[in-house]
């Protein structure tokens, strides 16, 4: 019997020489791109189905563009044209996917869990590409790798992550991520979205912009997630941008602090646009390396 | 001149000859791909248009990997996103991508007939993967496919067809199949969805469940397609399932008794799920054959 | 520091030796494939996206065909499954395309001045496919094209352009088009959609279809643009046909003159089938030549 493929499912549970191992080669395949070699193809002649049940543009297709460059044959499936809306259940339909002959499903979907409870069924590897609230560990490995590229070792270092932490997939696989590597975490936000009980993580929780910033080696920004939320955790827009957003007048960030943010971006709100653009932002290395970083990923887990 | 190719459009008129070349071709087909043999690229630079005007996962996908198994380029048309918003006619939007270059139509429709009108005017072949409740003639040759793989030849077998059958182009397309093959065919379901007058065709007509399943070799499942039904048929889906839906308790087929059904699976309503996923159905083998299938009807026909 | 390549946006500015040159090249492509030539693949390992946040059938797939026929990596994302949806602007999204690698960004969007506005702030070709009312440059290419090989040079012919010109890109690109070419340009249509003041272009304005017709050499009918209109310039659809839709009986062109349209075809408004269908009608050769020439476009901007 063939052994069944790991899959690749969220950040706290990989351990961190597997974190390492990743971001190292992320890094080869980048260098190798850069130089205008060709990335050795070794996805030649594997089917990868992407089952993106959710709206996403950068994500979809930088699984999309990373699994063409190993020269896979790629699949994609949004949710309304496929069967599910003839009620299908998810279980059904990555078990057809997988009799159709998929060597992989890279799976994004709003339900937390998803990614996990699919491979527990299907044989074929499931890489996550975000599932609900829980974990999206291909976004926080590419901020790993952005955080590194700029910064070195992360050990020791402050990193702050401000903004809607509760609802958001990306701060908890970040949160695991950063931890693993010895950094110092810092979370900030309204109250009603960090809750207080994070500290008992290690991490340091606090509702104070200016304390939040301070020092900070980088911050990650997170996107206010409207779409996830059944009932506003704050006054308005208007006000979590006066109290938390990012902006050059008032309270800023150093000019060696590094800004990080997954997008999109809701401009004026997160951050301003002179900040967003300026040289400190990483935020369009972010989405090139996450196709480097993607490129990794589908390479380990499913070639 | 040359010479007009053929299209694909149905069962009903389809040669036994041709049926059992088809069957033999995708078995060679099939052993190939499990011996890890590459198949002959016989489409290659060849353009197939996917033309899916309805919803649909496993036939789509289905077709698109098999023209990408034999290296055509692929090119799929949703409705959503076409020019048939703006109100052009089917005729036009096919004549259309004839002149862009296409090689063939692959063509999911929800209008009977749709396949053999666009054969008519267009001059590259049309594969029908669907037209309303008349055809589905690629379903029917990957169950025959799956059938005569484990029954071996189909000449008195005995095959129940069980549900839906007044709406069902499967089913349509399964009967002309299965009398070629040589299969006594039985029909049941409620009187209301299964008409006596099929008997004239030399079919069994019963509506007693019982009576169906007796003595079959195997039972083909019928989604029940309530977006074809403009009124309901019989008092309820709990009524369905109560009178003619397949479970472990009360009445059931034998062990030995094979199980079909072309999904999307309405669990607890057609079938319960331990029957499903158990070992006498081969739900899951006719997804994987499809492949197969397809791949043999698109070298037949548009290489 | 790398060149910033040309980006292909529109007619007005593009110099005649270059429209000849493209239509030579297109026409040397539609030859070499004619005769079963491969033509060079020379966009091998670009990755083209089309971005396409409008419905479009024939140029969307033109591209498509075009860009896999060259050996590109093709990327097509629609406006429903991406993060548009979550309110990311277009100038943000289009940064981020770039950033997943893009090696250009084919644009059709709702918004005169689009393709332009994001040729200034990425660094990739943006090839237009359509910006609104403004300009549509590929479709008036292939229609010079189409043209041209049939009338040969086209300094001193009479081109009519019929229909709805305020609200048409076509229109606006075929006047830039034909002009350069050296053309006699006659506009007709309701005086609400022809405005007088094109006469001051150098353009012939008449309100009368049959002096609009009477020794034309070609007519170019545009399509009713329902979708672009805010309010109705004309009484109704049928009051249009009567007036200003060719048919065989009544007004009609001469049976040399050649009947161009973009498609899709209003069927009895524009045009009755009749004339449509018949060997004066080029509709069917644009569309295939407007895949010769979007390969000649790529080839040029993109290689």
């Amino acid at each position: 019997m063939v052994e069944k493929k790991k899959s690749f499912l969220g950040i706290q549970h990989l351990a961190i020489q597997e974190i390492n191992s990743l971001l190292d080669f992320a890094q080869e395949i980048k260098e190798r791109t850069n130089s205008g070699k060709k990335v050795n193809a070794s996805l030649r002649g594997k089917r990868i189905v992407n089952l993106f049940l959710e709206p996403s543009t950068r994500t979809r297709i930088a699984f999309e563009i990373a699994a063409k460059s190993l020269d896979a044959d790629v699949i994609s499936i949004a949710e309304k044209s496929s069967s599910l809306t003839k009620g299908e259940s998810l279980r059904d339909t990555a078990k057809n996917i997988q009799a159709l002959g998929a060597d992989a499903i890279v799976l994004r979907h709003s339900s937390p869990g998803s990614a996990q409870y699919l491979s527990n069924i299907i044989s074929v590897p499931v890489i996550n590409a975000g599932d609900g609230a829980h974990e999206h560990p291909s976004q926080a490995l590419l901020d790993l790798f952005t955080l590194r590229e700029k910064l070195g070792n992360l050990n020791g270092k402050k990193i702050t992550i401000l903004g809607d932490i509760l609802f958001s997939r990306v701060a908890r696989s970040n949160i695991w991520g950063l931890l693993k590597m010895g950094a110092r975490v810092t979370l900030s936000g309204p109250s009603t979205l960090v809750p207080k009980l994070f500290q008992d993580f290690g991490l340091h929780v606090t509702y104070d912009l200016n304390t939040a910033i301070e020092g900070a080696d980088a911050i990650m920004l997170l996107r206010i997630q409207h779409e996830r939320q059944t009932q506003t955790h704050f006054p308005s827009l208007e006000e979590y941008s006066k109290m938390f957003g990012l902006k050059n007048g008032g309270c800023k960030p150093s000019k060696n602090c590094l800004i990080l943010h997954p997008g999109p971006i809701n401009r004026g709100v997160e951050i301003d646009s002179t900040l967003a653009d300026n040289d400190q932002s990483l935020i369009l290395s972010q989405v090139t390396n996450g196709v480097n970083v993607r490129m990794a990923i589908l390479h380990r887990y499913c070639s």
